[in-house]
Order: C-alpha cells, then sequence, then structure tokens
C-alpha cells in the first residue's frame, strides 16, 4: 500500500473488442493496483458504449475475493464492444459525449484496453482532452488473440490462445493418425488472426519436422494456391499416411479474395467477417483427391479457453494491467504499456512504455523469416520466437461439479 | 504380483471405432494387469485390421515408463479402424483369417476394445471359435465418447469429451455475453453423438435455468423444427440479450432427413457420415432472424482433449481395462466389464460382467425423463446423471515446451 497522497479524480476502465481467456486478468490488475494507490475504478458496460452512455459499473463494491476470481474467468466480465470511433472531425459528438462522462465522475485516468482499434481511440480521446483543456491521463491496455500489436513483442491473450491451438492440435493429430488405416485421412483445423498468421503458426509448435503434424500450415502472409495445396496434400498422405492442415480464417487467393468468402459480411469495424475456410478447403481436398477428411473450426473456443490459459500469457496480462495503471498515475500520457523481450532462453521479459501513435490502426504480420521457405511452416526462428509463450499452465480452479469457478461479476 | 501358475497362451488386445481421450488409459491398464499376471500382450496395429493381416505389436518390448506414459496419451496408440465384420456366414473368411492368427501367435484372450459393433465382433469371433473347437476368452472392452452402449451405465471416453463439451460452452458463452452489445447475439456449438444426445446433453451442465447458456440444446432423440427452434432462439435473445445453441450432429427433421445432409456420405459401418449442422443452422438465424451468428464445430478435439479429461472417466478406463484382463483370466467368455452405478451422490460404481449379446449392436439414446419437456434443455435428472462422470481433472504431465508429454509408440 502507498503511503503517497491519494491521487485525484478517478480512473475509467474499459474493454474493446474480441474478448480473450486473460483480458480480465489484466482487468484484475488494473483494479488492484489502483486500490493500492487509493484511486477508485470504474468499469464502463460494453466497452466504450458505456462510456459513452454513461453505464458505468463502480467497482469499489467488487469484494476481494471477486477480483481475485477476475484474474482467472474468460470472456469480458462487464461486456466489451466493436464500435470503432471515427476521425475527431467525423465523430466529434461522441468524443464530447465521452469527456463528459469524465467530466461528471471526475475522471481523470482513462484506461482502454484493446487492439490497435483501441490504440487509435485512446489516442484521439488524449487528442480531445488536450484540445478542451481537460485533465486526463490516457493508456492503451494490450489485448489481442491474434497478436497484431506493433510495437509490443507480443500480445496478452495471444499466448492462451496459442497454447490452445498448439495443444488441440496435437491431440487431434494423435486422433488422426489412429483412425487414417481407414477412415479419415486429412484433418482441416481452422485458425483465427484475421491477416496476421500468428496463431496458425503457433499450431506448428505440436510438431517437428516435415512429417509431423501439422504438416500444413497456410498463412494469411503467402497468397493460397489451391493447386499447390492440394498437391502439397496429397504428397504428405502418401508419405505419411495422412495429412494435418492448419488454415489461417484470413488466407486469400492470388485476385485478393478471401477463402472464406463464405459469409461475406463486415462488422462494425468495416472489416469482412470471416469464417469458413476449412469447409471449404475439406470439400475441395475430397473433391479432388478423394481423401476422407474431417475439420474442425474451433472459433470462439479459441479465444476464451481459459482452462488451457498459458501461465506467461496470464502473467503479462496482470504485469500490462499494473503497469497501466503505474504510468496513468506518473501521467505518461498517450503510451501503452508493451512487452519487451529481453531474451529467449532463458526467456526474460520486461514492460515499457510505448506511444499510442507508433500503435494506433498499424498491424504486425508474421516476418518473412517466420515462413518456411515452401510456405506451409514455420521455421526455427519462428518456434524460437513463440515457445516461450505457451510456457505454464495457469489453470482456473476447479468445484466438486467438474467445472472451472469462473465469477459472475454481470449482476453485481 | 501373482503367485498363481502362468497362465496359457498370450492375450491380443485391439481397439476399434472412433477413438477417445482415454481408450490408451484402457490400453494401459490392460498390459499392467496382464504383466501382473505374467500374460504376454499382444496388440493388433490399426484394430482388426492388424489381427486380420497379423501384424501385431508385442508388447513386452513397452517400458514401464511407456506403458504410464499410455494411459495420459489420447487417440489410438497403435491405431483404430472403421471395419466392420459381417454375419459368420457373410465374412467366414475373414472371421477364419482370425482365427488363424490366433493360432499362429497361441492367442487364447482376445480384448476388443469399441463400441457395439466391436460388442458384435467379438461376440461372432467367440462363436466361432466354439464351433472351431479353439480355446479362446473373448471380452468386450466398453469405449465411446457417444455413450450409447447398452447396459453400462456410462461408457469410457464420455466423462471426458462430455467435460470437454460443458467447460467449453461454459467458455465461449462468456465471450458470446461480453459481445453481445454489438456483435455476435447467437452462437451454436455443435456436438458429436450420432444418434444419440448424450454430449449435448452434457453441454445442459455449463449452466442452470433458462437464461444461463445453453439455453438451447436440440437432440436427436427430439424431431427439428426449424419454426419452432427459430422461434425459441428469437425469444431467448429478446429476453437475454444473446443465445447460445448445441446442436447434436445427428437432428433429423419431420420427415426423418439428417439437417448435417451436406456431408451425404456413408463410412464403412454403413452409417451417414455427418457434419455440417452448425453451420447450417446458423445460416438460417442469420437469414430469418437476422442475428450476427458465430458458430463452432470442434469435431475431433472434443474426443482427443485429453487435456481435460475427466477424473471419473479416467478412472473407469482404468478399471474395465484391468476387469477386462481379470474376466479373461478367469474364463468369462463373450462378456463386457460394464459400470454399474450405485448411487449419484456420492458417487459410487463397480464393474460388472455383462454379456456381449446384451450389448451388440444395442443403441442407448437420451431416456425421455432427461430431456426438458419443450425439447430445448436437460432435466435435473439428467445432471443427477451427468455431473459425477465430469468430475475431477486428470491432467497430462507437461513438459518445459508448454505442450502434454504425450507418448510416442507407433514407431517402437
Amino acid at each position: 500500500m502507498s503511503k503517497k497522497a491519494r491521487p485525484q479524480g478517478r480512473l475509467l476502465y474499459a474493454q474493446s473488442g474480441g474478448v480473450t481467456a486473460v483480458i480480465n486478468a489484466t482487468a484484475s490488475a488494473v483494479i488492484d493496483e489502483a486500490r493500492r494507490h487509493g484511486l477508485e475504478v470504474l468499469w464502463a458496460r460494453n466497452g466504450i458504449l458505456g462510456a459513452l452512455g454513461d453505464d458505468l459499473f463502480d467497482t469499489t463494491s467488487l469484494s476481494k475475493a471477486q477480483v481475485r476470481a477476475l484474474a482467472h474467468t474468460p470472456g469480458g466480465a462487464f461486456g466489451s464492444c466493436r464500435v470503432k470511433l471515427k476521425s475527431l472531425e467525423e465523430d466529434r459528438a461522441r468524443y464530447e459525449a465521452l469527456l463528459e462522462t469524465f467530466r461528471r465522475h471526475d475522471v481523470r485516468y482513462f484506461l482502454y484496453n484493446g487492439g490497435n482499434d483501441s490504440a487509435d481511440t485512446a489516442l484521439k480521446v488524449s487528442q480531445l482532452a488536450k484540445e478542451f483543456d481537460y485533465p486526463l491521463t490516457c493508456i492503451g491496455v494490450p489485448k489481442t488473440v491474434d497478436n497484431d500489436l506493433a510495437v509490443t513483442d507480443c500480445c496478452p491473450g495471444f499466448g492462451s490462445a496459442a497454447k490452445y491451438t498448439a495443444v488441440s492440435v496435437r491431440e487431434c493429430a494423435l486422433d488422426v493418425a489412429a483412425m487414417a488405416s481407414t477412415s479419415t485421412k486429412v484433418f482441416i483445423y481452422e485458425a483465427m488472426g484475421r491477416h496476421a498468421g500468428w496463431l496458425a503458426a503457433a499450431a506448428g509448435l505440436a510438431g517437428k519436422g516435415p512429417d509431423e503434424a501439422p504438416q500444413l500450415i497456410l498463412f494469411p502472409e503467402r497468397t493460397y494456391d489451391e493447386g499447390a495445396f492440394l498437391a502439397q496434400v496429397d504428397a504428405v498422405v502418401k508419405r505419411v499416411g495422412w495429412c494435418v492442415v492448419v488454415a489461417s480464417e484470413g488466407i486469400r487467393d492470388a485476385e485478393g479474395r478471401f477463402v472464406a468468402d463464405a459469409g461475406g459480411g463486415t462488422d462494425a469495424f468495416g472489416h469482412t467477417q470471416l469464417g469458413g475456410v476449412a469447409s471449404h478447403l475439406a470439400g475441395r481436398v475430397q473433391q479432388v483427391l478423394g481423401h476422407k477428411v474431417h475439420w474442425a473450426m474451433p472459433d470462439y473456443l479459441q479465444r476464451s479457453a481459459r482452462h488451457i490459459a498459458s501461465e506467461t500469457d496470464y502473467r503479462q496480462a496482470l504485469a500490462v494491467g499494473r503497469k497501466a495503471v503505474q504510468f496513468a498515475l506518473k501521467g505518461q500520457n498517450a503510451t501503452m504499456p508493451v512487452i519487451r523481450r529481453i531474451s529467449d532462453a532463458p526467456y526474460r521479459w520486461r514492460i515499457e512504455a510505448a506511444s499510442l501513435e507508433r500503435i494506433a490502426n498499424a498491424e504486425k504480420t508474421m516476418p518473412d523469416d517466420f515462413i518456411r521457405e515452401d510456405g506451409f511452416g514455420i521455421t526455427d526462428a519462428a518456434r524460437r520466437y513463440l515457445q516461450p509463450l505457451i510456457r505454464g499452465e495457469a489453470y482456473p480452479p476447479y468445484g466438486r461439479g467438474g467445472l472451472p469457478k469462473y465469477g459472475r461479476f454481470g449482476e453485481s
């Protein structure tokens, strides 16, 4: 507990975009760290919507046990949202509504926990506050299973989804190997990740060498060529007897069309809504090669799988929450606590402050030297990067009923 | 270690049909128990195919550590297969080839680890051995994630898949609840189970009461009526704000057509090949109700998820393996070790011998009093039955790399 004077005003915390297995761990650390400094935390319901509509939850009513339970509860305890504010000119009324909420509740610190869109919003809010001479410190707090944020070495949420992916692919590969003599010969696993192949790449940790599963990975960083893909599948089946493919949801053909064009909608961020790559590829393998195929699309399961969270990821999710509060109290406006890797083995990292300007709207895809020359696998450099991120098992506590004891907060 | 005389001949063990997270645990117990009695175990590669083609692995070469590792390794260590022998008349040559393999290797005990088709095969092999006066004791050993075997209270493999299902649905429901204000309002999870709704029912353990996820479950034991289903989804979204649906792969409409008719193939057992219910339902919800939908199809992930195995299931998988060897040595021909439930709370069970004739080709679907009157959920009776089966976490050991230390046996 700090002996220093109690800070002025309150802290407003909000989550944005797709939730993760550990974003509530970050929230738990934010609340705990703020309490150490005598700072009250308001939590906006449904992300920025709650801040715009003055729908805030006062976390001072949460017990210590509830704050602890937050740390092992997946999802977003008070809701997130997919709403992107536009430029200050276009969305001026909404930005001013935000400032109005801040004034009403004496909010002096704004922590926005999300991806690159959220970093952009936090940056704009800080600019507006300056324009209106309102004393506000804005901090972006990183989160995304896609691992596509710039500057930070990795993103809280990714390590756990990566662990889920690698473990699931190793497990289902053992299943396929057992069945291949008379049944399924090709298995296709669809990974999230949007324009970045990080989650698909994590599946590569499940095996080593060209004959271990996954034998083929399809990255959005490489053009999808159906002929080349099917030839590879056929070659693997001939050599190994079966083949596990991991396909990133965001792969595109030479014309730039998403292979998962089945859905075709767009979300509130203006991104094409993805999904359906695995079923498409499975159909083609069956039609063209004639192999029996199974496929899996874990969808939200992969980003909410707190039961198989990575210990590294969990610790980093807590660390960015704590540091965000510390940066806020030091007045490090328009920054984000990012993870800086010091060494691969032993794995060492620390949290540093980075300017939101360097992160807002940028997107970090897989570097070339992480993708195998033939385009269908990961390199040793990728392994060195990915491996520490899935290390350790941060199991949630379980009840007598055999289910994790996840907290309930929404009704509070 | 038994002080008794070493039994005559050897034991042949084979796995059949879809593998599970704990079928190798049963194999591990078979080998360990046989060793206690000085009995050598041969393991047929790729199930009955290995027995037919004289492709047997001699398990005496497995170290104690390898036998222990089997117990926490999912899949089928030496392969399974989907080959169903027909009647003795139709498939006589193959049955005789089996007997020939038994003679060649002095096999006096045959343990066939599978579902109801395998119980039928084991029964027929026992009949043929009697006809040829060959001294053989045949034991069926239960296994199936579908939980559809007759006589036994539950099936090894089911409890772990059930735990995976309940945990995954609870987790993704927290995700959907967080996103529903601006994004996904309906989430559809597709469960395995063929003609039986047991795995879909297990998802019901994730919540209680009509407002907790999964709010709707679609069972193959009830006719799928699109109008009624969509009305229920709409009502739940209006009342709760979002809706999680769990759909069994085997649901059929009033004309008896599988909703998942997209695939439409048949496997070697003559069963229609299923898959694709969730994507179909998702499309209808989006088209008719206009809600944003996400869906998941975990497919093999649900039956190979050793990382979230149920302790109850694991213990039962070991127990049926041990008892199968004991029954074999006692000459309890044409039987299966089945699980008899003594009480729900505290949960008590024991292994008994049941005649294969009562199990062969029978199929146990969900009893009427396990399905809620409206057809879209489970009753308290179902909860009392299901709950003990997912209790306890039988975690596998993990390596420094953050992945489970699953054994490798295929190359041995």
